[in-house]
């Protein structure tokens, strides 16, 4: 049975409601539509549809009575929080969900108030809402690193055959195409597309109880966890998995990875865009007021601006693994502020990739002029074997970006 | 001469005003004061607080005119700005200056608006501000991990003579003194508030300009930097320090030491509060609506929650460092995030200790027990020795703590 | 066509030959197998069997004579390097390739020495024999993972049901079972072997040639590629990547989320094995000289300690991503140690997790102790409900792992 | 008293005899002296000479005969130690001083064994050794910052008027001089300099015994700790240290910082030393064999490849400040290996960042061609304000340098 919260409070995956006013820094370091993504009120939300989906998935077993299941979800439903209240009250208990609990039972009054949260512990349902927020921040980054793969795709296709100069150390090397240059970012891309795809498919929810076991739901357990994933869209784990945090280990390697990828993209465009290269340009460069000449390449410092960020996220990520027996004492905490930071970082560094791409321009005849110097320095006689090899392997690169999708 | 701003908009160091409501997590992992020093208005007022001071530098040099500075303080002073529009205008140039100097030159007319942000580059204001906020937090950080220490004193102090079981690995080992343990987590933390102490007071002012030559202020450059130093309470640099961030570094590392210290501390109170020790006992336990009968030792375990997120926020810092030319490509952006973060994480950490420690309830009867526990295994006749040794060494630790104030 | 080169220097993913000497700290800190598979002498090893298989490789494609070929991988057999020396002439050219081309195109003579690393660049031979140390670094990490996993499922047998505390944030919370904490340990450690085997399976031969077109082997780049790779049990990329280090990353991601999942049991062993707690002791515990009767639980400290090494490492190889253009100006440097670093701490945590885990001592009367004091604080009177529940939780965790092998 | 140990077995801080055979990697990755400084020689001669120390501070105050000190430091002088042999006894007590220290009471014979390691603890004689380790390189490490900052010194002396564009987001922006520039590295590595010196100046002796309460010494822990310390040239602590890890904090935020600033000016160098700026040469460009126009700087690549590994080390150093008690389950030995590498890359950067500055030649007219680009885009009429302002403030760095002095 496929519990009645599925599609509730809206459609996995989906863009989230525009999310409360950017911070000060939020336009450039938590760009695009990640930033609702994971902000305080799209978190209630995802907190109120846990709750309500435990409801139906208890009350498909026998263990909560329909009437109180249809109550509960009314109640997650129509419920007005104030997120400041809630963040006051989570401190002595350590969490926001106590105070989410208790909300829902004063909603459906005493007679029913047992039902709300039945049989669950605050972290199944924190752990359950962080999944539901990475997962749509996973699909957010994803989906803007297909744009920007598509991008490069394009600027592959039209440039196959556009020479330029390959650069190693920073030194003219041999000649190379943009359209290979392009074709690297793609697959660099599309590996990290498949990773984002990868650990959206490893969000699942939490179910054990207060101490794992999931004795509540005897002899249940495990088809009340399987009907609250289905009905949440997110998988059923073999075992609750509050102090196994591998999935988590598993979601920041990929958003590290991604993120790594943006960033070659992001510094091959910025060095490329520089005055003393000049080779490309994004379509909509920053100025500046006191410098009425400069051409800033804001989309790709940004991105690299945020892919900077990831690494040292994925270590704190990594390092608060190691969780004492049942419940860390302090690690799992830990993990709330770096996920969400990492999830917004590497969304917006995906997400300005995608703009720093889309449209950019290259300039064949500064790319030539460029080589020209390279080949007079390396006398080099024809570059055409150089051009010839980079064809083929740009159009390589196409067929497997093709057949992927 | 010291320009009128010195004090505006509040004296230094003070705790900043309330700030906005609290995020989901905030009364958690952004705990206490440090919130506000950190958030947006407060980040408003110091950008203001800079190109006030500015305007008050520059006039002191005759740079601006008497009546132009005076106009620029009133606007600083009473302009009303939407941070969200500022942060929605902020993303074309990459950062937030640029929107506060077109304000404050809608402000004060179009004679005067040359005078405003005279010679500065966005970097500049915005890095001066960012040693405000530094500053700030930095303070606040070290008063509550001075109140830690004199708890952890008066720990040593009353527990001098207290016996108990020294462990090592987790095992139990020799006997020390419950006023030795807390008399380590003493100088730990007195060494973190000098750390911290000394990060403070490497904050200076940034003046550069576009270029970083301070052109605009020839042949006053060094006075007009100076000047607004000593306006604002931070150092004058040697040189303007765009792209060296050697005290960004030093900031980090000091912060990274104070939530190792502190880190330190919460892990042995949570373990020795734990229910197989329970030789200790935080003053307010949280509770468990589902689990009556525990005390969860909720201050320490959200010390170790908010120090384990420095090493990465550190090290993210440290590697940002590597900034190109006169200003980075996306270097220097990568910082901000992490250090509001860092700021906040270490010093919600400190605020937690302090809790934690402040009011911590010994039972020297349970410590007395367990040490029985290890005499008989380890066939110890006369723990004398070691508590003669333990005591003075509580007593070496105490008179360099009160050395030191 | 599968060059003749396959199985040679040995048949891969075996255990590496014994290395050399061990270290002061590397038989805690480079435990195992793994410390050959990175050694110096191994690595040498396989920077001689690409060269040999990529004299196969091109000799198939008539870009290299047969004889030539066969002179080739004779002298990758038979040739005697002195690693020191190639160490010191491997800082002018910035790798230690070079010399070995020099050694080789001694060794078969002048008129054969054009043949000798045909079309490559250092960095084709370099990324590729990084690619042969990691995955039979991986293999053994994963082996030594299964064995662990495999320990665990025995204790979640035999103590499936055996009672215990839950404890959560180090305090009595209800009860469990010691199996269904092993089963915990169980499914962390079955998704580390997964993620260490798709680590393995993404390693992937390189080779471009000096700016990654495969320009000397036209029109058969993508030809010598694929041989190259059978010929020594890699991944055919779908193009050189030189700079897009996606694969790294992954490989990074694995390494750090295997770390997390054997930190996360050797903390539960530590605590459980420690003297306050007593209900587990390690097969062979370490003793002190000064303290006879200490029983340190030195695999899980061990364990511990190279694992927190881990995280470390993966924010620097995830931050060398960033390379520029056809071959980074020091961020490909930059990943030598690292990966190397990671690869053995990650390993020698297996390792020891593996001897913690194997003969792991469970004392169940130490369990109900503890548990008895647990039910009179909490007032329980019949954990039979969770008991249960805890025992279908083992058995669903042992089919799981059953199911994959 | 000062033991006479004091100048055993080698001055401090002198560069340390020729070390083991360079590793594969070695010369580019763990160059010039501080390979040696941190090589298992050299820690295996520390170990000694803390053991020898010690004798003597515990024979100056009556704790051990005169005679059996004498010994005891002939036998430290005189032991020939196999160091595979040490490292494989390491394993069961999880550290190297045990099988050292027995090797000792065997030198000594059994009457006087009891004296050697007087009241020690494994973890004292390790710290202390560390601290050796720790302050050798971090003196190299300095010395080899200075020197390069004298060599930027030179540059900006005879570069003060030498004019350039100024770049920033890799744009061109408006006139800066060379001078300026190298004047912005000298004060990042003059400040990096003092950074390392107080690391330097905070190393300090481990001396506490099992628990670390110095009962063995009673009464006279403080005044063997002081001897100790004179004897050795480190610091005195107020406590042992055991498990309060500031000053392993203090050192690693030192060496991050040092790596930042190291990586900065290496990366200006790489991008400067590039093909299409061309506006400096290093004094000894590595050579390609495919390429024989290439002029590679392999000295700032070098520089950057091993300043990119400091930040994750430094962040698990940070990480592993957390430790338990009085002697740490596995964060103290997850200590061992990062610091050692943490040494060595710092040490290394600086060492190729010497190797870098020292001989770097600039060409002022590849400056003044790109400057004229500059201009003609930027509508610059006259550059002299420019020029001016960058000459003073390249006097006032250099004023700023030589005072240090």
């Amino acid at each position: 049975m496929r519990p009645s919260s599925s599609t509730w409070p809206e459609p996995a995956g989906q863009a989230p409601p525009a999310g409360p006013a950017p911070g000060l820094f939020d336009e450039i370091l938590a760009r695009g539509p990640v930033r609702a993504a994971v902000s305080d009120p799209q978190w209630l939300r995802h907190l109120l549809a846990v709750e309500s989906a435990l409801a139906a998935a208890t009350a498909a077993h026998g263990l909560v009575p329909p009437a109180a299941a249809a109550a509960i979800q009314a109640a997650c439903r129509q419920i007005e929080l104030d997120p400041a209240e809630l963040a006051r009250a989570a401190a002595e208990p350590g969490n926001p969900v106590l105070p989410v609990v208790q909300a829902l039972r004063s909603a459906v009054g005493p007679e029913l108030a047992g039902y709300v949260h039945f049989g669950a512990t605050s972290q199944d349902i924190l752990d359950t809402a962080a999944m539901l927020v990475a997962r749509d921040a996973l699909r957010l980054g994803r989906a803007a690193v297909r744009d920007a793969a598509g991008a490069a795709a394009a600027l592959a296709r039209s440039h196959r055959d556009t020479p330029m100069a390959g650069r190693t150390l920073l030194q003219h090397a041999l000649p190379v195409t943009f359209g290979l240059v392009a074709a690297g970012w793609l697959t660099g891309l599309d590996t990290a597309a498949d990773e984002l795809a990868r650990a959206e498919a490893a969000a699942a929810v939490q179910l054990g109880g207060a101490a794992g076991t999931r004795h509540a739901y005897q002899p249940a357990g495990a088809e009340v966890a399987a009907d609250l994933a289905a009905g949440l869209g997110l998988q059923a784990p073999v075992l609750p998995w509050h102090t196994d945090r591998t999935r988590i280990g598993l979601i920041a390697g990929a958003l590290g990875t991604t993120a790594g990828a943006v960033g070659k993209v992001a510094r091959d465009v910025s060095l490329l865009a520089g005055s003393d290269v000049a080779e490309v340009a994004e379509a909509a460069p920053g100025g500046s007021s006191a410098m009425p000449h400069k051409r800033n390449p804001v989309a790709s410092v940004a991105a690299l601006a945020c892919a900077a960020q990831a690494p040292g996220l994925v270590s704190t990520l990594l390092g608060s693994m190691v969780q004492e027996h049942q419940r860390a004492a302090g690690a799992w905490h830990a993990e709330w502020r770096p996920l969400r930071e990492l999830l917004v970082t590497v969304g917006s560094a995906a997400e300005w990739l995608r703009v720093c791409l889309t449209g950019l321009r290259a300039d064949p005849a500064a790319m030539a002029a460029n080589l020209d110097r390279l080949r007079a320095t390396a006398g080099l006689t024809d570059p055409a074997a150089h051009l010839r090899a980079a064809g083929e392997l740009v159009d390589r690169a196409l067929t497997a970006h093709e057949n992927r999708e």
